[in-house]
């Protein structure tokens, strides 16, 4: 099958390499003057792997939505939606299976990129999302994982499964597309709270952060329409242990920097994350005590250390 | 309030020093012969803290019963059946408020420890579980912890609670013994899991090992008569950072030495956890998976990499 990957960066190179790798003939797109891009063309590899010579490299978004059938995306989650227009404007997308590979929500509304996607592109598409653990370093060592395609039409999820596959990355099917998302994207703020506590030497509240954290998320999930048990399979829960405790982790590694502060360069689109878990605490009317911490640190410069411990510290009651 | 501790061993002793530390008296019971008790008795101390003068040491039984209203037990959870026993027979147990601070189950047997101490000590004592988080390690350098107190009488757990809540550890009540236990003791099996996974070089299958794990546990605790959503809290996965992750962890640690073809010499408590498990999966029917797994490799010597990766990397299916 024809596979094309919008996106050049650590994951959406990997995703090419994936796809090449599992036997597809694979095309991956990337801006002309991104500095992955150019790094592509010239070496065809990055900091992580190289890419075989099979895999075809574009700057044509044009070429790169007509040669396939399968299109993943990944690229940041706040572009998506003037990314999603521009293709939508190509005239070429009905009929295709699209795939968003990334972990994030609209910050401003607190929309689901798969909602924004819509928005954009409109219903003559099919539409999935990739989510669930796994990091670059591991899979290119040929560590294994088990992550999630889910859509809201299960035929498009098997499909997608049935091309993907492989001993490399077990698929489950994911059933609720809200929970997926939400769950997804909300496991990047954890990833930031988990940094936080480790910088300030309490690495051990990581457990309550994990009962308390699912549980919070799990509410907002219900409150939206999801299924309430979603947040505890691969999604969320799952994608605690390469975000809460992975030296990989760009979340972790931020909230840790900043409670250090130290400057940290790297992209954590978690931070995204809790503004529009902010909005959407607001929308929903659920209190999500957490994420409420995070904006505060984040957003209004509360002292960290102060704000989490009375958060995890706070007095004596029920758990549930 | 008067406060004794059964048992001095690593736990046993930090029991008491932190009952000291928050204002009781206390009196730590051991056997006369005991390594632990004899260190105890020469230096006041052991490898991880020093306890005060005013804690006293016995190792008469029915001095440690006479003496208090709230009785602390910490000791080998196999053995608490007899020890049990031996408490019934001096008579003096009525009225007296016990806190069974372990975590485990029988493990020919699968009775829950509550179940145990009732049948040999009967229903005219109070009987409380005290499970969650937390490592004597960090609790003696003063990093903090949530932890639960749980029994079938909100009144017992709300008076316990009050006496022994504090800044280094905060409790929560426990609303849900069947899950509480079956959690507390359910986690150390997880924990063995993650410690195989870890000598196996997939540590990043520890995030399916904890969405995959609770759901389980879930499944079984709710056949029970328990409710499903407790183990998602303190008792269970709130101990996971505790136990899949910490270098403290014996459980952990007996795992990646089984796997490893290396000695462990400690005791895992969650090795008869196994056992208990295997029990209970028959007798509610229930089936799990990664319990079973355990089963199969620690007692019928099947091969951990095979087995783990059958369990972990199965055929594609849904989630839930």
């Amino acid at each position: 099958m024809n596979i094309s990957v919008l996106g050049c960066g650590r994951w959406g190179t990997f995703l090419a390499w994936y796809a090449n790798k599992v036997g597809h003939n694979v095309m991956l797109w990337g801006r002309e003057n991104s500095r992955n891009f150019i790094g592509l063309k010239e070496t065809r590899s990055n900091d992580y792997l190289s890419l075989s010579e099979d895999v075809e490299l574009t700057n044509s978004l044009e070429k790169a939505i007509l040669f396939a059938e399968i299109i993943i995306i990944s690229i940041s989650a706040q572009e998506l939606r003037s990314f999603a227009n521009q293709l939508s404007s190509l005239n070429e997308t009905q009929g295709k299976t699209f795939i968003l590979c990334m972990k994030g929500l609209e910050a401003n509304s607190g929309k689901r990129l798969s909602q924004v996607f819509r928005e954009e592109v409109g219903k003559n598409v099919n539409l999935a999302v990739w989510v669930g653990p796994g990091h670059v370093q591991d899979f290119v060592n040929n560590i294994p994982n088990c992550m999630v395609i889910g859509s809201d039409n299960i035929e498009v999820t098997k499909r997608i499964v049935q091309e993907l596959n492989s001993d490399l990355i077990r698929f489950y099917y994911g059933q609720d597309l809200i929970g997926n998302e939400i769950g997804a994207a909300a496991k990047n703020v954890m990833g930031i709270a988990a940094g936080m506590l480790d910088g300030l030497n309490y690495s051990s509240l990581k457990g309550s952060l994990m009962a308390r954290g699912t549980k919070e998320i799990s509410r907002l999930v219900r409150a939206m329409g999801g299924n309430d048990v979603t947040v505890y399979g691969l999604s969320h829960l799952g994608d605690f242990e390469a975000t809460l405790f992975s030296d990989h982790s760009h979340n972790r590694k931020f909230g840790q920097a900043l409670v250090e502060g130290k400057r940290f360069g790297k992209l954590a689109e978690g931070v995204a994350t809790v503004k529009a878990l902010d909005e959407l605490s607001k929308q929903y009317d659920v209190q999500l005590p957490i994420c409420n911490a995070l904006f505060e640190i984040i957003f209004e410069n509360k002292n960290a250390e102060e704000t989490l411990k009375d958060l995890f510290l706070r007095p004596v009651k029920f758990e549930f």
